[in-house]
């Protein structure tokens, strides 16, 4: 048996199979956040990202109307090639269908965003521990106090993943991470929580608490639910992300994003 | 007397007292190209720019009638700023005036774009020779047959600018411009120009030829013509740039760009 494709997975997310979340799915294969959002409101959310680029590193976006990524994953489909996602409609929830075909417009301009998994699968293979996946939990996220760049009508905090490590394993994971600027790259923080707003690293917003051991440090990394966060602010009229956890597979390879 | 800053260079040409080129005024500060775009065109073009950052590093964007790049130049103003602009009108060159307080409008998006003064710092700090400096010339630049990715109504060839090197210098210079990715980064190509397109290495399309040695190779760089020339292609009712050599004058020192 092969190892299974970034397009693999995309294929089984095409004909209804996947459902489900895509964590480990396709190893080596870039995962990537997806947003769709109107024309209208395309360029203000563009202008976020490039402001914004450590909790919005962007891989790609499409043309107004055209629903297939060109840079990263030629002859895909984002309206069938995910296994899951999210409708919002005035910055509400109104549905979770696995796929847009029948909420597809002429006008949607997609967002294609770098995710944390590629920086944790680098800082595995350099056999940095990564908690939440020991636990078999979310990882732990967190608003903080550091404002965002606003751009247009997107404004909004900063939200940061968690991850606790030693000093010299914080130090790798930053020497790793910096080189993966289009995967949130080097850490924002580290230690003490509070000076970052976070009032209780027990109580993380979203995703799951982690064990934090004695000789541990948290360490902080921008994260992309940050852009999530901004757009339910805004509370464009129409919008569709992926729902958490069940990411877009490219067919970049991991190391395709490292820089020099 | 102390060395002048970005912020001197900028209040000489707000007084009307500097209406000339900018290379080597306050050394150390980045210079960059400016467009000013009106927002119906601006979503395309900064889709052009994260499509193609090679050519067109973005330092800064602003907000529609801002004239303000609050990132890279708080309390500037780019309606007075630089020493020269050029106003386009659908496509053509309609005045060079040293300010645009008259030409301004509402819808007006800014473009601050990296320029290769960034990396030709970076080069003359390492001992890496400059052919057209030495020579007191403009830099060779020529249209190629490698296709910028299109956005929208934005498309055209890679502009690239030439300088000799020997190989050992050309491999150092490598290494020195991929850590400066918001300065047109590493090169694109080295040695046969015809493999890009260029049919006469003696004839540019852009600035001056300069004397390539026997011992030396013509390296290309990406170059901050591409996004001037997609511009005049495109041809888009109203715009303005900065007048070719008449830059931006930052806040950012040269070594701020530099990424690990």
């Amino acid at each position: 048996m092969t190892r299974p494709t970034g397009a693999d997975v995309r294929a089984s997310c095409r004909s209804g199979k996947l459902t489900g979340p895509t964590p480990g799915l396709a190893p080596g294969f870039v995962q990537a956040n997806l947003v769709l959002l109107p024309k209208d409101w395309a360029f203000d959310f563009l202008l976020f990202c490039q402001r914004n680029p450590k909790p919005c590193p962007l891989l790609d976006v499409t043309e107004p109307g055209d629903p297939e990524p060109k840079t990263v994953a030629p002859g895909s489909d984002l309206r069938t090639d995910l296994p899951a996602y999210r409708i919002w409609e005035n910055g509400e929830l109104t549905a979770e269908p696995t796929d847009i075909r029948d909420h597809w417009r002429d006008d949607l301009v997609g967002f294609v965003i770098g995710c944390s998994f590629t920086f944790e699968n680098a800082l595995l293979e350099a056999r940095i521990p990564v908690r939440h996946i020991e636990q078999g939990v979310n990882v732990p996220m967190y608003r903080t106090n550091i404002a965002c760049r606003s751009a247009g009508r997107f404004h909004g905090p900063m939200v940061v993943s968690m991850r606790p490590l030693r000093p010299e394993q914080a130090i790798r994971a930053t020497t790793i991470c910096a080189k993966l600027p289009l995967a949130h790259g080097a850490p924002i923080h580290f230690g003490d929580a509070a000076a970052i707003g976070i009032t209780d690293i027990a109580k993380p917003d979203f995703g799951d608490a982690v064990e934090i051991r004695t000789d541990e440090v948290p360490v902080f990394w921008a994260c992309g639910v940050t852009p999530q966060a901004a757009l339910m602010k805004a509370r464009p009229p129409f919008a569709i992300t992926h729902k958490p956890g069940h990411m877009f597979l490219t067919d970049l390879r991991d190391h395709e994003l490292e820089q020099v």
